[in-house]
């Protein structure tokens, strides 16, 4: 859904440490094993290569990605979408939510018009999606093709405002409700709020 | 269509340089800037980091991807391509081919449909493909969100026995005569023999 950037500003890296822009308010885990607690997460666009060490500290961690193509919305949904979206960065949306999701192998070795079916017209994510634009600004990233064997396949980044924040809780609660979400088997739910 | 090993077995890296288990027998440049002429290459399912260094020698070349789900395929398709696919490796198949090809930003830009639309729909792809199986094995390696910016999105690879030779000319031809080739900006053709 965000602009096409080319080579490695198409690479995200998030930092979770000592230090960073966004401050961990709380982390749950959803579903798979915990992520080490941190106080702060940077996201970086770019690759790992030019992150500061100093950054995650001892017991810290990276997490990264790529934004790609669209994998399922056809032309009229994007349509719909780009007219309704708004940006990341807006002065308002000082909250924010890291969620790393890793789905199933059954969910990958499905064919393209299987996992569609799933994602739209049985779970409707696309539809539920729309409802919270533009309040809820979002950004995929995907792990699975960037690092084979990362422990997470998507990256999903959100930033409301906090009149927003009960808003954007039906929002995950809708899709962890869907069938989707029967194929999700690693889920951390990380909530930040800006530091800077 | 492969079989979906984990983790850094989905990485194959190909080395052109003065050694390989497959002979060069031409390179054709079929759109785009040419690439440097080696007289071997070798492919190795894992990442550039256990590869060789002696493989490439001075003029050589790597070029790396991933094996990864379906795009486009449907259901039905896929269980017809499995159905009547061969594998790699095959004793008589001592011809191969490795072709490299990036679309272009306006098919990136696409929605998933449309993609859809222009390789089935009309151009047909995946139905000329299955005309030629089992006689031409092959495997589609992803590079686009491996290494944004690398040269090519795709590493398309192909094994045949030399009487399917003429055959293989002809799938690469039609396919080369579709609406979707319309947004290949970059191909390059390298046909091999197996030296090993």
């Amino acid at each position: 859904m965000q602009s096409k950037p080319t080579g490695s500003q198409r690479i995200h890296t998030f930092t979770g440490g000592d230090i960073g822009a966004w401050r961990v308010d709380k982390i749950k885990t959803v579903i798979g094993s915990p992520i080490s607690n941190v106080s702060f997460i940077e996201m970086v666009q770019s690759d790992i290569a030019t992150m500061p060490e100093t950054l995650t500290g001892k017991s810290g961690w990276q997490l990264r990605g790529v934004t790609s193509n669209e994998r399922y919305v056809t032309h009229d949904e994007k349509a719909a979408l780009v007219s309704k979206q708004s940006g990341l960065g807006r002065e308002s949306a000082i909250c924010g939510a890291l969620i790393p999701i890793r789905k199933n192998q059954v969910w990958w070795a499905l064919a393209q018009d299987e996992r569609r079916q799933i994602i739209e017209e049985q779970s409707r994510h696309i539809r539920i999606g729309m409802k919270y634009l533009p309040a809820i600004s979002r950004r995929l990233i995907h792990c699975r093709d960037l690092d084979p064997g990362a422990p997470f396949d998507f990256l999903t980044w959100f930033e409301f405002a906090p009149a927003d924040a009960t808003a954007f809780n039906e929002l995950v609660d809708a899709l962890r409700a869907t069938p989707e979400w029967m194929y999700v088997e690693h889920e951390v739910d990380i909530r930040l709020v800006r530091a800077t």
